[in-house]
């Protein structure tokens, strides 16, 4: 095995009616927080009322970033740095899926950062040593985004779409209610686990290649998935189903299922590539580019 | 699945030459150290002169506490405690095994709590709210006490085995070097294994029963186990071998393993009665009554 070091202080808050802890959780911060979130679809399940009472009784002043697309874009991260900056926000909080939680990230750590955020920290992956403390409540299971501290954002005069990591970056706590996910459609819910399961095969089908323990996890995580899609499927209001989705997720991609191997990162790399031309979600990206490269791989070993 | 909440900051340096990284990460905090150790192996090995050259070094101002046994007692708390009021300690620094560990954590929960910290905290379960920051160079992988804030101790005079958990007593961070297992007899081997199988087997054997991660990755870290403890026994210097088990080790009783599960338990109350009156190694309890639990309670459910 590797060496490798091991360092993930998320808190994740997981189940149904954890969303009712954020005033407790929030104590640890200061009062203006930027809420920042999607395409609207939180006002229809109404679950952005839901926060703002929470905010409400929470004694929060609360500015609001909405509209923050699928492959996330450079536009939406300066005006989110803007209002921090001009506001001196405490903490980002980011309600929705993959997209919105990587471009709270990018707003966390361009906020606190004096040059371009883009330019240096996402292509010159400049180290910053300190974000905006960053908390999430997820919608749709499947980046991971919400146990790790990479961020993926796309800029579209130059067709680039550009990951960045960094410690500063892991979100202080998660709320992970299961329920949350069922209004996905049916499409989403695949795409989200084709990401998981691209996920895994990137930390599996890596150097070295002996006997380790994080070999055994991702087939267990593999298992599960497999498992729970199939009966999300069949059912998309099973619960067991979902919540088990939800938490194979942030485990597939929070970092513990790749220690002691190298990664490949290959899939990711060439989907990105792809839908910063595209613009196609990235599970659906990965459901081409994944398989293929597979193949190709196994025909160029034979 | 039930609800839960993870959050688990220590940070793991796993990997031959790790132990060197020590003055770096000793940075972030004050001069003092107490270093807490057991019986002198680490002298024998040379563990000792090399954690002494590491902190002189880091220009670290060294206080020492030594002789900490297995199954550890009150009385080494209690002089631990005392070595930290009066020296004003900045950090324990714990090298050894889950016993060395244990202690520490206790003297980290005593060293800044007023009244006595076996009646009100093992006793009575008081929660505290702060404790001495607390690392730690692992030498035997069994307890998976470098990466949990729990804390087991032995108080001869009543024949009593207490635990306790807060989460002050999560060590900050961790080296994980196998090499350092190397030098572990047969026996020893075999009761880490034990304990870290039953640790499994606590958190698997409980319910809900229903489809969930937990029991995937259980059944994992499981097989690992397995594996590696024939190839260890087979040769107790194979590398590959060390290193799975020193990982299985900790993952097993992180508390990843049991999230969404209630956890039993019942196993590990039995053998701290057990080895409270007769002082025996914790893996040979578990060894003991593991198995016969087991077999009890499949006698009841037939």
């Amino acid at each position: 095995m590797d060496n490798f070091v091991f360092h993930n202080p998320t808190k994740i808050l997981f189940g149904d009616g954890m969303l009712d802890r954020l005033p407790e959780e929030l104590e640890a911060y200061g009062p203006k927080v930027l809420l920042v979130y999607g395409g609207g679809s939180i006002k229809r399940t109404g679950l952005y009322d839901r926060v703002l009472t929470l905010l409400g009784q929470a004694d929060r002043e609360v500015h609001e970033l909405a509209g923050v697309m699928p492959n996330p874009r450079t536009e939406k991260v300066y005006e989110g740095i803007e209002i921090c900056k001009k506001e001196s926000i405490d903490l980002i909080l980011a309600v929705g899926g993959g997209s919105v939680l990587d471009c709270a990230k990018a707003i966390a750590a361009g906020a606190c950062y004096e040059g371009d955020f883009w330019q240096d920290l996402y292509i010159e992956g400049r180290v910053i040593d300190r974000a905006l403390p960053l908390a999430t409540v997820l919608t749709m299971p499947a980046t991971g985004s919400e146990m790790n501290c990479g961020s993926v954002i796309s800029e579209w005069e130059c067709n680039m779409k550009q990951g960045y990591k960094n410690d500063n970056l892991f979100p202080r706590f998660s709320i992970l209610e299961p329920s949350l996910t069922m209004t996905m459609p049916r499409d989403q819910v695949v795409y989200g686990a084709i990401d998981m399961i691209s996920h895994v095969f990137e930390q599996y089908f890596s150097p070295p290649d002996d006997n380790n323990l994080s070999d055994e996890l991702c087939e267990a995580v593999l298992r599960n998935i497999r498992t729970n899609l199939v009966d999300a499927l069949e059912d998309l209001e099973n619960y067991q189903a979902r919540s088990n989705l939800m938490w194979d997720a942030t485990v597939a991609l929070n970092y513990l299922l790749g220690m002691g191997k190298l990664g490949d990162w290959q899939s990711h790399q060439i989907e990105h590539a792809l839908s910063a031309w595209y613009d196609i979600p990235h599970g659906a990206g990965l459901a081409i580019v994944h398989p293929n490269l597979l193949y190709y791989i196994r025909k160029e070993a034979e």
